[in-house]
């Protein structure tokens, strides 16, 4: 286990590409859509083309100045859209960096803010009354470049596909159950837009965050992963806080919530969101409760509405919102065994209270609305009464929340604002498919986004194997996005390698989930690598597992030496009880015997077994004394 | 990552009882029934009793002597059957430790062998013509005291269910969904018997295993896990054997498989068996294999037959025995993705091909069953065919072995003797319920035992979550116990450190099983360390956790200080922003208020979110210019 503040040691950013990758590129219909996929070259000759979430960092032709931010692919597309203008955008305040700074750290916060000011764009937004959501476009029967970017991702490669069709049977194993999603053999760019329009899907994209690469969140789609980073107590350099985004995006975080408090936290935004590929989130009253000093009863509707547009214009893709939980559903929490486990939640619980008034973002939702409409920032509608255990999952408050989240959903579409809903959090397994029905009763299927859930609460430690359990349940169930949970969760700080074990057992419950949706191109890496593993070869099987770099080392601790990679066995059971090599035998002694025909084998079994039913008109031979 | 053979390094076995812990007792009807418990002190001053499956190692007034072997708990309810007789046992053979012996190994043997004969005790077996199964004597209407203590230790200390009994709510929301379990709410002897006579459960206990504390498998017991040993290429001493066993169950093992081969296979079994507590189960076709230098067509049915009786001497408490992996079958594996995966299950294709026969296990059957009957072996039926790949999940060799071990069951039932099923394996999720439905109607409700299953292919190095999710999914669906896999499945051999690992990822796959099934033992766990989490008792929440030692470790490495351990908050979120802390501040605020009546602060509400709805007779308040 790595020391927690690691990341602070670092002085470059992880570069290399995966063993045997390279950077491919699927080619749109336009010059400029070329979307990344890691192309797998394997032993046999084969290629396998996987989901790309590492951006250019895994590609060694791309040229990375973290002081420049990364290259601009969508701004061609919102400058012909020609629906938005520059303007001078708000004034920085020392505000923004988190409350009145101790001297000895002025000079360092004065240079952190000189080296951000570098990689500051000037910011966009809608022309006057205009609206430019993807979900605009979209309801007008406008297929947007990013639509077409997500449906080819969506896609993949899909050569294998002709060879599942082909094989009838293969075809039924692979159909999955879809529970209800409707996924097409071929995501094409019009059903993309279609899944927009009703609001089943978002693709996060803020107009001030054209570095991103576009990416689908909804049912029907692959199921995606969120990872959280923050800050450090002190932030150390640039490098060190895009390293964590690199980090996550390098083992498959699809999107990153940028959840720093404390200091600099203005700044440090500004270089996540420069140097991201992949949408980032944010939770406003974060930073809002860092400008009132920490004192939440001092927030105003007026302080937190210039943090969403201070943040809008900076580029984060996402909000999380916490305006479902109203004044009148606080005290349902009172009886709880864990009360109110949300930061956000907690802290408007405590406005409300201090008040006794009815939540601003509540009251103030249709002003909300009007500036995420203005930049595309898309709502994460917050579960601020999710459960904090097993005992208070679905319960009142949390489902009294859930339907305020629904209708708050409908404004929200009223004004073709992209949405998504939060859920929990804790919830033993035979409760979860409950929640994954309510969700898409109240919300009219608009995207689920849970955190796990944890399906027990004896394994702090091991929560991201808890949550992983009801992660994969709930993402089979129709839940678009899971955030992930570290080992440290409930305990401390995630280092280095919580933030990768946690984002590992994440990709496993996705893709748990998309192979039991039977997601069209979810299945064929695992019998890629299946094939592979049967096939002792050992190099195929690690560069196509989650985890290509564990796998090795987890082989060689065994048997080092790379003849070892070509052996047609491993150390667990070793040459002589190998079952698959003994397997492999018996087909080869089949063969021999001319057995090699199934119909010849199967035959002369039948006859045998004729023979055993016969006797004594028992199935089972009679007792022969030994 | 320890080093794979670190065992080697122990010198001495892991005493240290758990955290706040000591071994407590329940007293049965009898004086020598004391059922163990572990019972962890709280400093809310409550304690909290859990079921304890480490034995006597954890209990410091324990004196343990390896070279004596544990205290012989069953010794006296075995003699007062007097239907057991003791016997000079089967004359030793130099192959019974693994083939012919290189030369320099002899001495270092013959030493070894040395310390084992002390060990040995006088093998029994049932007088002649006798059957001495626990089920033999459920179905006679007997209550054994093995039985007594199943029933005690199921139960656990039941303290709690009043509080639970008195809550409707709390007791609604812990009832779960059995998924057609039958779990009474105190598990009597007479139901364990009853249970125990129509096979629904085992009580795996060998006559000649009288240090074993009785437990039960079965669905309408606790979800129970296994792990797997084996000795290292070179054994050094019997301390090294025995530490395996002692951290396994440490973790929580409810039984250990032996799966040694190579040398000194007898002896280390003598060893293992003579120092546990819990029930020992082997593959004894690796043993017979290795009397015939590895050459499966020499197999023959006198030699494993010799073997059986050699291990049940012993006192090794089940056997698995693929004898329903029919000569029919094999060509069903021909088109597989990756062919035979069980190695017992591929040793025994190859003799059936080699000599065009049935297998020797299904034919000699019932003669199988006499062996068992005279010691009280249980069958753990092996799933030779189980799929080793989500591609092969759930196929027609799957199924036509499975439909064989229906037919064995009861043929072994027929002679009284306890069976349990093997299931798979890899099976991706929405495949699970087929296999758990198909073997419940099949082997009509003996307990199925499943490996994982793995619900994906890609995750080397981490497929212990990869099948910690389908093994809850399939223990909540009726599984009675899983088989734990480590990190290093596929890779390599297991350290001490991955056999944690696996067993602390299957204790969270079965805890969570008996969660959502609603077992009356289980949710008190959660729910105490849960109100340890909201009321900051940071060490009560270490030490109600599956691992007490990582939770406080991951803890200490952000807030090292012991006074951080009263503190009200974590280095998550730091104290301005814990919401538990806020949450309780909340309740508290309301309370100066005046709002501490729940009602009176929800008719205040109730009153303010009809304001809400007059507005305008929309749910949502119009928009006020900010």
């Amino acid at each position: 286990m790595n020391a927690p503040h690691e990341f602070a040691e670092l002085l470059a950013l992880t570069r290399e590409p995966f063993p045997a990758s390279r950077k491919g590129r699927i080619a749109g219909s336009r010059a400029d859509i070329q979307v990344p996929v890691r192309d797998v070259a394997l032993t046999s000759g084969e290629t396998v083309s996987l989901y790309d979430t590492s951006g250019p960092y895994t590609d060694p032709a791309a040229r990375i100045d973290v002081r420049q931010g990364l290259a601009d692919v969508r701004g061609p597309w919102i400058a012909e859209r020609a629906d938005t203008e520059s303007y001078a955008g708000r004034l920085a305040r020392i505000l923004d960096d988190g409350g009145t700074h101790e001297g000895r750290d002025q000079a360092r916060i004065e240079q952190l803010r000189a080296e951000a000011a570098a990689l500051q764009r000037t910011p966009r937004r809608a022309k006057s009354g205009g609206n430019v959501t993807q979900m605009h476009y979209a309801r007008r029967g406008i297929v947007t470049p990013e639509m077409e970017y997500v449906a080819l991702r969506e896609n993949g490669r899909r050569e294998w596909m002709a060879e599942y069709a082909a094989d009838t049977e293969r075809a039924r194993r692979v159909a999955g159950n879809p529970m209800g999603a409707q996924i097409p053999r071929i995501i094409t760019p019009e059903f993309v837009r279609d899944e927009v329009a009703r609001g089943r899907a978002i693709i996060p994209a803020n107009i001030n965050h054209p570095e991103v690469e576009p990416m689908a969140i909804g049912r029907n789609f692959r199921v995606k992963i969120n990872a959280n980073i923050g800050n450090s107590a002190v932030t150390s350099s640039i490098e060190e806080e895009v390293e964590k985004l690199v980090w996550s995006i390098r083992w498959g975080a699809d999107n990153v919530m940028d959840l720093s408090t404390g200091r600099n936290i203005h700044t440090t935004r500004d270089w996540i969101v420069r140097n991201s590929p992949v949408p980032i989130g944010t939770v406003p009253i974060y930073q809002a409760l860092e400008k009132v000093g920490g004192v939440a009863e001092d927030l105003t509707w007026e302080l937190y509405r210039d943090t969403l547009i201070e943040q809008a214009e900076q580029g984060v893709d996402y909000f999380t919102i916490h305006a479902g939980l109203r004044l009148p559903f606080i005290h349902l929490t009172a009886k709880r065994m864990t009360g109110i486990v949300s930061r956000g939640g907690s802290i408007m619980a405590k406005w409300c209270i201090a008040h006794h008034k009815e939540s601003f973002l509540y009251t103030h939702f249709e002003d909300i609305c009007d500036i995420m409409k203005q930049y595309d920032v898309s709502f994460s509608l917050g579960d601020g009464l999710r459960p904090g255990s097993g005992a208070d999952a679905n319960d009142e408050a949390q489902f009294a929340e859930l339907r305020t989240l629904g209708e708050l959903t409908q404004v929200a579409w009223k004004h073709d604002v992209q949405t998504m809903i939060e859920g929990p959090g804790h919830v033993p397994m035979h409760m979860i498919q409950a929640n994954m029905d309510e969700q898409l009763r109240l919300c009219h299927e608009a995207p689920f986004y849970t955190l796990g859930p944890l399906t027990i609460d004896i394994a702090p430690g091991y929560d991201h194997i808890a949550s992983a359990i009801g992660a994969a349940m709930i993402g089979w169930a129709g839940t678009a996005m899971l955030c992930y949970v570290t080992p440290k969760e409930h305990l401390g700080l995630p280092d280095r390698d919580d933030v990768k074990q946690g984002i590992i057992a994440y990709k496993i419950a996705a893709h748990a989930a998309d192979v039991a949706k039977g997601h069209p191109g979810a299945r064929y890496r695992d019998d890629a690598l299946s094939k592979a593993r049967f096939e002792f070869r050992w190099q195929d099987q690690f560069n196509l597992g989650l985890d290509p770099d564990t796998a090795r080392e987890f082989h060689d601790e065994t048997l080092p030496k790379d003849s070892s990679k070509s052996a047609h066995f491993c150390s667990m059971c070793g040459p002589k009880f190998c079952s698959m090599k003994i397997s492999q035998e018996v087909r080869e002694f089949a063969a021999e015997r001319g057995l090699a025909d199934e119909q010849a084998l199967s035959e002369g079994m039948a006859e045998k077994s004729a023979e055993f039913r016969a006797a004594g008109g028992e199935f089972y031979i009679p007792i022969r004394q030994a």
